[in-house]
């Protein structure tokens, strides 16, 4: 039997930017984040908005995506649905096109048993077919063509569309219990 | 009513990598390319055997992609297409990771009118969702979802599974003619 297809997105799903994202920004301005008051929003939205630009500019670096922590779990639960399951990782990677080389390396690094063939760096996910993607971006579960999952993330808080996986181990047991 | 999506490929449709290679080739080693056998094989097929790795090295070096030529007429028609059809451009990119940041360039500086949230990098297109695809190699039209249209390359001369679209003048009766 054909193996179902699953999409996975990277940043926020397997890769932590919001973590670094935070680093930097106290690092730089030495004011501590307030984890809380994420819920619900974007880092952009909760820094002072004299400081938004660092943002960006952290995004924008050419080495940022290069040493993302894991999110909890993500390898192992991966490699487990990859006997089950055909599995793609597709990132929006093209809005930060210096993020492309890192972030290749990073999923050779991290998920050396995803082929180079599985990845797929993109803009708009809508050209994407597959049976269920995994993202923590309503915007790219909205306009996709099989079930889309929400993966949890302090901005997506209060959406209520799709179902939900809180983490990783939700994934495993939304795929990987015999349900 | 919502436009139809075409996916393009790049290499040998929109940007001549053979052309660039046989030049190289011919640079080094001081022998024309016979293009008469080139019909139905790639480059690395009729060469001499002794040379053949030189193919490899030519293409994996990091700025191979940066400077192809566009093949002809692919720009204006490609344009044209854009009002009327949803464009998105689909690369194999992941073979060669240093071409990531080269295609990239390539896409912004000839295909401007193209936004870079429709360019799509990656291995496999089967995973694919387009009304059509574009591509000279049969392997990715093969397991497309939508109409596989071949663009031809002297390698797939000998192909006839597909719909065949000899050049960009093709492309553009076959979409743009009020059929």
């Amino acid at each position: 039997m054909k193996k179902k297809r699953v999409a996975i997105d990277m940043d926020e799903v397997m890769a932590d930017a919001l973590g670094k994202l935070i680093r930097l920004y106290e690092e730089e301005y030495k004011v501590p984040i307030d984890r809380e008051k994420l819920t619900g929003y974007y880092l952009e939205e909760i820094v002072h908005p004299d400081n938004r630009s660092a943002i960006r500019r952290y995004l924008y670096a050419e080495d940022f995506f290069e040493d993302l922590d894991i999110i909890s779990d993500s390898q192992a639960v991966v490699k487990e649905m990859a006997d089950r399951y055909e599995i793609f990782i597709v990132t929006a990677a093209m809005e930060f096109p210096d993020s492309l080389r890192p972030k290749y390396r990073w999923l050779q690094k991290y998920f050396p048993f995803i082929p180079w063939s599985h990845y797929v760096f993109c803009g708009d996910k809508s050209i994407i077919l597959a049976d269920y993607l995994i993202d923590d971006h309503a915007k790219n579960l909205v306009n996709f063509s099989g079930e889309p999952l929400l993966f949890s993330s302090p901005h997506n808080a209060q959406e209520t569309r799709f179902t939900r996986l809180n983490n990783w181990q939700e994934v495993a047991h939304y795929f990987l219990s015999d349900r």
